[in-house]
């Protein structure tokens, strides 16, 4: 009878916890830095949150450290910072991490070399921030305009110093650009497949949900057979590279997201303490329901609940 | 020591035979039925593989009956037939059964209904497949020039009455088909999602290789996070129709293929005999590979060793 108390009372303990004036503050003190999750925490679409200005001035005013995490690649971090800046948020490019800067990042700590080119199934922000890292880019939305021809005995060329192929969010995905990738990856030898991320979708518009990047990764393991390295959420890699970039140990730092399988695991898979906001794609059903399996420390409506609470 | 004889003779059993002056006797009198595949069988793009013309000739006048089975979704019948013409073969429009044709089967033998409509993430051949099967078809190689406008608060509408969601090998593959056939999975109630096969690649050319239909089905499972009904081969679904319309059975059919994992898989699923030809996508030392195992029961260079191994 006791074994069945104890383990009932070790249930409750690991079920997440809506955030309380009586608990905000522990969470609060406890950590260094916060990992903000953008779309559906920050806004929706191209739409603020609300409440969002006062809770970043507040946990900045209380020295703590902001980091805005985002799996959308289709930005650069400092067309991302314009993002805010238009929003009347002002972070620094620093403050922002992007899976397409983790995806040029990846290439940077493994020493890719500077001779071999990176073809890009994914937009602009990729190939920006891969020539930021000093690497030359090919493809992007350049070749979202090109078109194949099947014509017999013609034979479609593709560029044998190739050497990693990064799959994102692309709007302009075509067959050419999935020959060219599929090419590179089964005929060059060790050419990398790396995935910004595996989103199934995304908030691209106020309105409605478009397929992710996990849309096109897809897409290229269907026909490559083979399978990513993911730089993006839930992959720690760019927990890493936040390590060492700041110095902060990840029991101290705070991963605030709207996503169960991306946010709130990239935060566990880190060891970080988690918040899950509603403002986004998950609702308390979904975060209760029994076929869920991954439990956030804390949940919350929207990030304006902490400086709330805090009163 | 017997034990260890009889298993190693067991293996010896199971193992594939080169077809014979011997064997290819036995193999052609206890079978009715010749299912052939096309590409790497019959014709590599757009030639014909060498004696193509006089063994279907050999077969036919021994009383077999020929089949062409196809994972090929971008033609229908009709279309095909068209091309065995083209290339001097003469067979009839009921001989070929591609899986365009089997996609519009498995909705007829499903009681589709009638007044619900059908979403083509594909080409012409399934839409042509459909509409003779009397259902009404959308998207296909229209919705290939439409663009996508992600602006603030537009709604990308898709119609409520589609009922079923037929993804193939497509060329014109874009992120407007890709969202219109995810919100049909996703949003309207119980809506079918079909794949007619998931080949990885396919020999679009004579030279080279290109993504498959399995490319655009991945890419759909990505964003729908569903997995579709599979229609073409390795699914006995064509079998089982191809049963029913011929009334052989399975035991008295040779399924012949370049394919191990797609035609003499599906030989095998379906209880036929099964003869790998060397004249596609499989060479020797893949099938003799020790991480292959699937073993047809005879292989041999191509299909015109029938004819002259008979004599």
């Amino acid at each position: 009878m006791d074994g069945r108390i104890s383990e009932s009372a070790m249930k409750e303990k690991t079920k997440c916890q809506p955030l309380s004036p009586r608990n905000v503050r522990d969470l609060v003190d406890s950590v260094d830095a916060f990992l903000f999750d953008c779309d559906g925490v920050i806004w929706k679409g191209d739409t603020l949150i609300d409440g969002v200005p006062e809770t970043l001035e507040t946990l900045r005013s209380m020295g703590k450290k902001l980091v805005f995490v985002t799996n959308n690649s289709t930005k650069s971090r400092s067309q991302y910072a314009k993002k805010f800046h238009s929003l009347g948020i002002s972070v620094t490019v620093d403050e922002i991490f992007s899976s397409s800067f983790a995806a040029a990042m990846y290439l940077k700590v493994n020493d890719f070399p500077k001779d071999k080119k990176v073809y890009v199934v994914g937009e602009e922000g990729i190939l920006e921030e891969l020539e930021l890292a000093g690497f030359t880019g090919l493809g992007g939305p350049e070749d979202g305009k090109k078109t194949v021809l099947l014509r017999p005995n013609s034979l479609f060329e593709h560029d044998k110093s190739v050497g990693a192929v990064v799959v994102g969010l692309d709007q302009y995905i075509n067959f050419y650009k999935l020959q060219y990738g599929t090419l590179c990856i089964r005929e060059n030898p060790g050419c990398l497949f790396i995935a910004t991320n595996r989103d199934a979708v995304g908030h691209l518009t106020d309105l409605q949900e478009w397929p992710g990047a996990g849309c096109m990764v897809a897409a290229m393991c269907g026909s490559t057979q083979k399978e990513p390295i993911v730089v993006g959420k839930p992959s720690t890699f760019m927990m890493d590279f936040l390590l060492k970039t700041f110095n902060i140990a990840t029991s101290r730092m705070c991963m605030v997201g709207d996503r169960l399988d991306t946010d709130i695991l990239f935060g566990q898979n880190a060891g970080c303490r988690t918040l899950l906001v509603l403002s986004g794609v998950t609702n308390l059903s979904t975060l209760e329901d029994s076929s869920n399996h991954i439990q956030p420390e804390y949940y919350t409506s929207k990030v304006s609940d902490i400086p709330k609470l805090l009163r």
